[in-house]
């Protein structure tokens, strides 16, 4: 087997990001324009630097660093993922992607490699959506799709929004943020599975082919709050019990449907939240993820019939659909690059079907998009144990470096 | 009818009180040792003193105000109530009684009345549990119920405890809590009904003659958090589907039992709480009352098979009792002087039953207790359209003077 990168470079800087964590020994929770965010995003800016890369940040915060090629006015190769979390995530959703970019970028600088086009490593804000609630705004706003009123209209859960996160954080929210999709040649993403399939099969990379398409709802149960002690039974309109009602039959219309259909309810946030008040109102998210366009519809169709179906005196029911992403199939020309970089390297390597959202789902629609899976030790994501091997990583480098390296090549 | 308090006072109290709130135009935020806290507790210090009372507080932060008496060492009679409120609930939940107290020693003032036994305002923290997370802490303390670790174990959901809390806010924690029962020889308490029992009847004042039974559950349960994309619904131990599953079926538990059981799930946090992310932990408050102890017992055991009925592969289930107050009945002695003040001042009352909790339920353990109840309209409480007719608080106040006036009189 062929070696490339530099394991114990990508273990120190997983290291070091770890440590720029708001919950210390519980995870890493690591939101978009926090203190934290600021300390990954100047550690990444340094080692872009160190490895002869020239640092841009956009109107989002989403880092670039780049190495000119030697065509004039080329498009780049993008190579990167994102460094935000969820709450009390794991180390490796995200970074294991920005590191993997800093690796290649290393590899170019020690081989002395000068591309034809340019290569540019990417550290992208906002893919789970953790702190302003919709996912892939970092990714959104490089292909066009935030606006300057976004910008401004999107708020955390503590009513600030973007550009004033920005501003808070010392960023710069008056810089472009669309990029031309003339400037991308290619956009390729190192992720974790985050599901257990390649630990299972024992295969160290998957090259995916697609990626399931993806709904987030936002729904509301209002109803009347009054004191838990003083109104009768029969005279209650509760929202907590209508929300839990609907939530307890969630799940059996994603199995019902098959096909691989997930969905979660992973945020619920009950008001006013007193121990001795009656809830007047739940706010939930609804996660429903499939591989099959028709699957998603139907059951979205199943959960409208579900809540409509606990409406009754006093108690009001919403459905805000926050987000759509059908189910995206990437670039075939890369896939094929990615299965014979494995070959060449001696590492196993199988397609696969991303259950998760990705930045690189986002930038299918404007470029060449390619995407491929190291292994998550016992499929497990989105929590302080997930863990995948640093060999692994190591190789992931090595393919993504091999096709970098063509893509980059005058042709 | 006689006419004794003074309406037009009594509504500039409470308008003054009702502007000391965390949360303006979304009704009445006062959480203990807040800012609102301080403001409000400043107002009643300068009204104390402003009606000829002597101001203390104690180590919890409960306010007396204390008219002495010509007996030398004679025990008090104390009248008043608490001054914080749940969250966005109303107005008049604990300020009445607080305002009821000062209005008394007003009129007092006024009349220039020289009592045998002291009168002493009282206006007490935390009767709500909104901060703290078990109620009617002020008279536990009073009432030597609130030990000295206990204030430095008991904790809001930051982390700061009572101690902490009280230092923040200016107050001193040192000084003593617990009041030896022989300082008193009654405690009076004006309260809102919430409940719609005296409007429904026409009826301007309620005298209690009992308090239900109460008691307080924290309900945990633990799953396994994992990515929302890429988790198989089969492989998921959500921990937020089985809390779900528990609080769809809790209200059928009072229902079936009747006797005027009531049940409440008004609290409950989502760990780690990210729409992608399946939740790993549940936290709910179950608040259960009746007036029959049997009652309380016999649904607190279904409660839990109930709770235990959900465990399964990966969900663990816990339930801690916060607290436990047996229902209570009120001093005969006190209800017939009220009964007897309400017929000379030409008011109309019955005799009630309280169905929340109150500061006077944990007095009637240690002296002679009463309570008077004013009627709320459309019996809403813990909202901001919680409201009650300023004339029918004036009426109580006189109900209230006539009796603290027999009281304390040398007889």
């Amino acid at each position: 087997m062929i070696k490339l990168a530099n394991s114990e470079r990508l273990d120190k800087h997983l290291n070091v990001f770890s440590t720029f964590t708001a919950t210390p020994d519980k995870g890493m929770t690591r939101y978009s324009y926090s203190p934290e965010d600021v300390k990954t995003r100047n550690y990444i800016k340094e080692k872009m630097q160190e490895y002869g890369l020239t640092v841009n940040e956009d109107g989002l915060g989403n880092i670039f660093g780049k190495l000119e090629g030697t065509l004039p006015n080329a498009p780049s190769v993008l190579v990167g993922s994102h460094f935000d979390s969820v709450p009390n995530g794991g180390n490796f959703d995200g970074p294991a992607g920005v590191i993997a970019g800093l690796e290649v970028a290393a590899l170019f600088q020690e081989q002395n490699i000068k591309p034809a086009f340019p290569l540019e490593v990417v550290a992208m804000i906002e893919e789970e959506g953790s702190r302003f609630g919709s996912g892939v705004m970092g990714s959104l706003g490089i292909n066009g799709l935030i606006s300057e009123e976004d910008c401004h209209t999107i708020q955390d859960k503590d009513g600030i929004s973007v550009v004033e996160a920005m501003n808070q954080a010392g960023l710069d929210p008056t810089l472009p943020r669309h990029r031309d999709p003339k400037t991308m040649k290619a956009f390729l993403e190192l992720h974790i599975e985050q599901g257990p399939i390649l630990e299972e099969e024992n295969i160290t990379i998957g090259v995916v082919d697609k990626i399931v398409g993806l709904t987030q709802l936002l729904v509301t149960v209002e109803g009347k709050a009054g004191h838990a002690g003083t109104t009768p039974m029969d005279r209650r309109s509760d929202a907590l019990i209508t929300a839990s009602t609907i939530i307890s039959e969630i799940p059996k219309l994603a199995i019902d449907e098959g096909n691989d259909t997930v969905i979660t309810v992973g945020q619920l946030h009950v008001y006013p939240n007193g121990a001795n008040v009656i809830p007047d109102k739940v706010v939930f998210t609804i996660d429903l993820r499939s591989g099959s366009e028709a699957s998603i519809e139907r059951v979205m169709q199943n959960v409208e019939a579900l809540i409509h179906s606990q409406k009754k005196e006093g108690i009001k029911t919403s459905i805000q659909q926050q987000f759509y992403i059908e189910p995206k199939s990437l670039s075939k020309e890369i896939r094929s690059i990615f299965t014979t970089a494995a070959e060449k390297i001696g590492t196993s390597s199988i397609p696969i079907s991303s259950g998760a959202g990705h930045d690189a789902m986002v930038f299918s629609d404007y470029t060449e998009a390619g995407m491929i899976f190291i292994p998550s030790k016992d499929g497990l994501s989105h929590c302080p144990e997930e863990w995948s091997d640093i060999e692994h990583l190591s190789q992931g480098v090595d393919i993504l470096f091999e096709t970098v390296k063509q893509l980059t090549a005058n042709d």
